[in-house]
């Protein structure tokens, strides 16, 4: 069975440490194992990416950009090849994979304009004949620590505008899934990426600890859980490092009355069961204003979710695949049973599901639940499952105030056709991604994704214009020039 | 004795609990007392902020901003009174007080452009027919710490941005020189700033806890010495606040064989002596390149500081008043002994300074060390006293990286006349706020202030573009509409 | 009786050459006479702005919009004097006057924080150890032409920014009231404005042309009517000199089925009949979608247009003044009746209002004209009045297809609650102005102000970044240093 | 032979109208015809850009740039033969050919990030509940004029940057070498541009006077001498089109006293003698400051020169080739003539090289020429061939007044080691690009390039940020929701 190692300055590594399986989810089986780094292996990552810092950072922007611009071209032509390594340790259909490549792919357009992205401020004459201007470089040795549910795209979101910065990077991506993300590194490298200037380590959370702990690396970009997400935040900060953490999400879409349903219907499918609801964006609970809306919307939503199928990556029939481990499923399945528990109504009960042929694959099925509040566990906490819960309140100010007490701001959206409605709901909303009739408004490449309270952990957002920032940092120089005899001058006044 | 309070809500506010005294330094006498607040009473600070933030907000940014346009006018009809409060319970000379309130007053100036500052980001067609866009909104409350150095252009770098951005603020000013700070509060409040926008507790640490521990600050800004920075930065990120915490500094000028010796040495003094080295940006060591610019700079600054005056800070004729405390005087003699112990060269010596009719001021007159290497004690640490130690090496090089070495990166500068000399310096050097011929690189108010290394902990710098971002939280909204029918269709089509 | 002459370099001048008539419109009386500016004249402006440039472009921006803040200041002060001023001469209410006033003051207000705005771009490293970056300079002498109906606004969109950005300024405001505006030239000299940089000269074609022929003139920034915009930038253009040329408008509004018609209602008024008809950005069109939407509106307007009050601006109860002159007058009510004559149907009619105490004042009453088709004189020009006509068509698109199809693109908006709606007239709709809800959506100070097709002849809009942009020409620098021993060898390499 | 003709809505056309010899210059033969297109083919090229911009400008703009990453890289595969078909025509080393496609293709990268740069500002809250943005939208048609020194590179700052912007493109190339231009056609074709959003026609005055003429053509850029550019700016202001027409050059470079010597030669020899100075950047004057620079300069210059290598554009051992055709040869010699018949000293002399096996072709070899003053017909117009003048002063002042007293402000240089020297000359010099010891500071592609004076007629320079807002027309929205009673009250409000 192959066994996934580490790439470090520019070659694959092999370590005979400890190691852990790598499953197809929806088989069920195991098909690869991934060795997990020890202390010793990402420092010398570390090492590699810190040697490369002094002369990669001293390559013109555009310079830089160019291996941007060739990577780009790669991974489109291989995106195949990559699509079929996420579905087969992830779980998601390639279609859908695809999407997630394609996400990655404007992340590395974006870094590719980086000279333009990097341009300070200029100020003639701050005083008398006293010029200064804003200079922004990079850090030295970053790190991103990814999640299994974008193996491909949230490493993306980093690494591509941080090296373009003039960084180096250690890439501790999820071992669930190393396999697509590691041939990143080989594409990166085809690319003329210098050796060092990008590095991935498998492994767990001694890999992570050391990352956290090694004093060369200067910031600390991070994907993942809450808890999590806080603990790494507060170890990056209490070490001097520079960090952003994203965390976990519950993001609401309000329906008003007066929403086009058809189109919201088709909109909230893909968004709450794509990707088998593993996403941090993913709209997992439906507010309805007033039980009219809620009864039409309902009655809707089980027609088309009737026609769900559910199965196998590689068949392109399938609207979404397995969860991503035997517990996980569980954990999904129990928060269904929980609601049932705790009063909700189950519509829609995907726990059953058959997958002929896939009898061991980790599937549970579209999941429709009536009738939730805000007391029950199924609503506090992230499911990360395709299960779409509603809830019924009476008007706007209701739902937002809901939305405005959970403790994840993620993202959120509202259907509606009224202009006054969507503007005071984006203004007044303590979310930080905001769709309006965008179920899932994760802001493109050239703006910058972040949540508000317990979904993101740092000042500056993900990617685009705050991911320069968050990868580089200021310098501000100030000059003034004192009269020399030269201008006025003949020559004689110059040395010779 | 006058007893000084705080202002909470639009009001003075007493307390009597406990109290510290308040010196004039240049008398070593108690002038006045300082009621130190509990965390009833910041409590009761954080409320008002609280209540007043969600009218503020909402007020549009221009006419936040043209309460800032009424306070600057203020703060210049009444500049000659607070300059005189700073002297007395600073001790640093009116005009060098008035230099402070000057920069502070630029900071309130680029606060009066928020509403250009405060510009998102639109995109139209970011995909068919979805449009996107940044807004960049307030946090709510906002707390500073200031230090005594300068307790009116600190709390200037902070309070006119945060208010000008929406946010409503708690300042805990430093208690050994509280009243130009209190005067401010008058003048905000005549100015038409709303109650409970601005408010100032004084207190200690009991005061700073509270801040740090309150649920509804959103965010810090700390000015302090790196020991509490740190401290500050730490429990501030733990408790899920933002914090931009600025330290302690050791700034360094190179001094290039050719340099124009005259015009830097008179630089240099005004860099080192200026409010007796109580500066964060105070240059505080000059690294000569060669022993023949070495002794032609020691030569001049002799000469010229025979001229230095010291004392009160009411006699214009002084280049500088006393230290803040007899602590702190008896900290830095000790540094200067220190020196002189550790084999260093005292070229003129302060300690023993006389100033007639002021003989228990805390002063420490104008010093001048040879010699110093870096393993000096008088070297690693801050003196923050009016004391400029000379080092002397063979090349740029060796200086460029003397100063890499130090824990502290705020400010540095070069004195040369050669254009790549300057760039390379610039370029390379690990330091914020870079000065080439310019001994205080102090960033103008459009531009923002930030050191690197221990200097400063947080992400952004302190005001200008980066205050404006630190002051705010990015929301991105995506936008689409479903076509309704009522663009092709009649009237009819409409709900009448 | 007073006769009104020059401001240059510094000093109110007097020429014994033409001069003419100053009116009072309300009463159709003389107040004063103005003197009409020579060759001669204006070239002394000219020479005094020319020599005021050297020094004034070398002033620190930050130096130079402290002028700006302290004027702010002054015109506020002054602001009921100004207000009269201009009522006296051009008829408009104080209160409007005011409301004029304000939007000047605001685009002080944007002057006040130029030097953030002239910032340049800086790029490090364009290529290796090469860095570029862009410097916005000065132009040198600028000439503003302003029209009667804005003496204190129009002027304010153009010299507070213009000079701010360094360079110096010849107006030559309307003839027809020239008093307040030589009334800021007094407020800015006690600004503190150096001599030669603001100056004023009255006139009429001789002094225009002597702006549009004087090599020394760089811009010229005009508003008037399209003819002489277009005729002006044509000759301004062949001799060299930028310049931007804002002329007439037709600005239509939709009032879709669905709007609220009371707000819309309210709106309408102020937008039509505010300083009778005499603005730029005057509602002059309504398009009705529908003749349920047409009749519903044109009721209520009918209702609310009985309460109109009409005199001198010297009543605060007034809504609107008289027009400037008799001959425009006469236009007015000629353009009335022709409307009539080619069918239309006048539901209000002004013509014949009777002002009690103020019978020979230059009175035209509000007119609402129904069934105004595109063929008419009436709607194909700008009629420049307190005239109302209203258009109805099926639908949006038809509706769209008008406005666009109009020779003129100031503004135009739209009044619906929808946003599909709002969204999609803003994207296409030919007009570089629009409103939502918004019926007289001129941009704020922060943003530039410019019309489509021939309501703006030139590259950028007036005031605001583009206003920056015009008065300002890039210069871009690109730098490299040969390495020098400098930096390696020792001290001896350097020039003793 | 070959008749070269259109590309028309995505077809080569033919024409049978009038055509031209086009030449190898370095051989004097004639070599392919090229077809000069009637006012009828001119229109069938707008018709078709007209058709195409409707779906072109609402396609998405990252969409748009996409087929500029898709035409970079073919480009980049073929750039080869592009530089060979420049070679072949216009006669410069296929090394130099290369270096042109290089800067284009760096146009290209620039327009890849065209979804950044085409960001409007948003502003919330210009007043209550009122928010405004901006937003650029393209022009409609825009026309290319390009002159024959650059036939890829010229035609590259306009349409990547033009059609990313979403406006349709018709170019009229260079009659004297179009070849390598109208394969570009062929290439953005294979990246997947929709038929008729790039068009080229070649011709002369009627197909230039078409599109000058022609109402559907909304913008001009043009680029070449500075007669013309002046011509085809009057017209296209006259006809109510934007216009940016790029004019002659007479690039200056002070040498200082203090320059190093070897490496200004070295830059001096590529920037006067490079593709053989047809180039509008060209590096025709140099000003040296006392006698013994001159000396020292100019021996080295002449020891340089001799080691010049002329031919053909094949052989890539040689440094340039012939002029572009016989006429411009004879106008180059009689400049050199000139220069020696009032007084100047020739001191190479290029007049009489031979170049074995292309007798025929129209060489000049590199000729320098000593003690030029500033009333020589040779300095006073643009040669645009292989001389170097050498001017001699005695102070950088003079040298600065002799570059600013010329008509021309494209672009100048100084060289120095000296700070406040090249912060000086920066400042005050009146060119619009500025090398510092940078003898062809052509602006990089995220900057803008533009001259001043005679040098460029219009508001905004080309390419980069200027660019971007050359090519596209701001619109400014503002909007304002009535509140509706959909978000207080129940569902039962709404519509149902």
């Amino acid at each position: 069975m192959k066994s996934i190692g580490h790439w470090i300055n520019g070659q694959h590594v092999s370590t005979d440490g400890r190691d852990q399986d790598v499953f197809n989810p929806a088989l069920g089986e195991v098909i690869r194992r991934v060795q997990l780094a020890d202390r010793k292996t990402v420092e010398d990552a570390i090492s590699a990416a810190q040697q490369a810092f002094e002369s990669w950072k001293r390559t013109p922007p555009s310079k830089r950009a160019r291996v941007m611009f060739q990577f780009k071209q790669l991974v489109e032509i291989n995106q195949d090849k990559l699509a079929r390594l996420i579905g087969e340790e992830h779980g998601k259909t390639v279609s859908d994979a695809k999407g997630e490549i394609q996400r990655g792919l404007e992340n590395i357009e974006y870094a590719c304009g980086v000279a333009d992205a990097l341009k300070g401020e200029y100020s003639k004459n701050v005083g008398p004949d006293i010029d200064s201007w804003s200079d922004f470089q990079p850090l030295g040795v970053v790190a991103g620590i990814t999640p299994f549910n974008f193996p491909v795209m949230v490493p993306m979101w980093m690494f591509p505008l941080a090296i373009a910065c003039g960084n180096t990077f250690v890439l501790k991506p999820s071992e669930r899934d190393p396999s697509s993300t590691l041939f990143l590194a080989d594409l990166l490298s085809q690319s003329g990426l210098p050796e060092g200037v990008f590095n991935i380590v498998n492994g767990d959370k001694e890999a992570v600890d050391t990352l956290l702990e090694d004093k060369r690396v200067k910031a600390v970009s991070f994907v993942g859980s809450t808890a999590i997400a806080e603990s790494i935040y507060r170890k990056a900060s209490d070490n001097g490092k520079r960090c952003q953490a994203l965390g976990g999400a519950k993001n609401h879409a309000i329906v008003m009355p007066d929403a086009d349903l058809d189109s919201t219907v088709n909109q909230l499918l893909g968004a709450a069961f794509g990707s088998a609801g593993e996403r941090c964006m993913a709209l997992s609970v439906v507010v309805a204003i007033g039980d009219k809306t809620a009864d039409a919307l309902i009655d809707r939503l089980k027609t088309e979710m009737a026609k769900l199928k559910v199965g196998s990556c590689l068949d392109s029939e399938n609207d979404f695949g397995p969860l991503v481990t035997k517990q996980h499923q569980d954990k999904v399945c129990n928060y269904i049973a929980s609601a049932q528990l705790q009063g909700a109504e189950i519509v829609v009960d995907g726990r059953d599901i058959a997958v002929p042929g896939y009898e061991s694959g980790y599937f549970v099925g579209g999941t429709l639940i009536d009738k939730v509040t805000s007391e029950m566990t199924s609503y506090q906490e992230e499911i990360f499952g395709p299960v779409l819960q509603v809830m019924r309140v009476d008007s706007m100010q209701q739902a937002m105030q809901l939305i405005n007490d959970h403790e994840y701001g993620n993202g959120t959206c509202i259907f509606t056709r009224d202009g006054e409605a969507a503007r005071y709901f984006a203004d007044n909303i303590e979310v930080g991604m905001v769709g309006i009739n965008v179920p899932l408004p994760v802001p493109v490449s050239y703006h910058s994704f972040g949540g508000w309270k317990r979904s993101l952990f740092g000042d500056l957002s993900a990617y685009g214009p705050d991911g320069v920032r968050f990868y580089t940092r200021r310098k501000t120089v100030t000059q003034r020039w004192f009269s020399a005899g030269v201008r006025e001058g003949t020559q004689f006044a110059f040395p010779s």
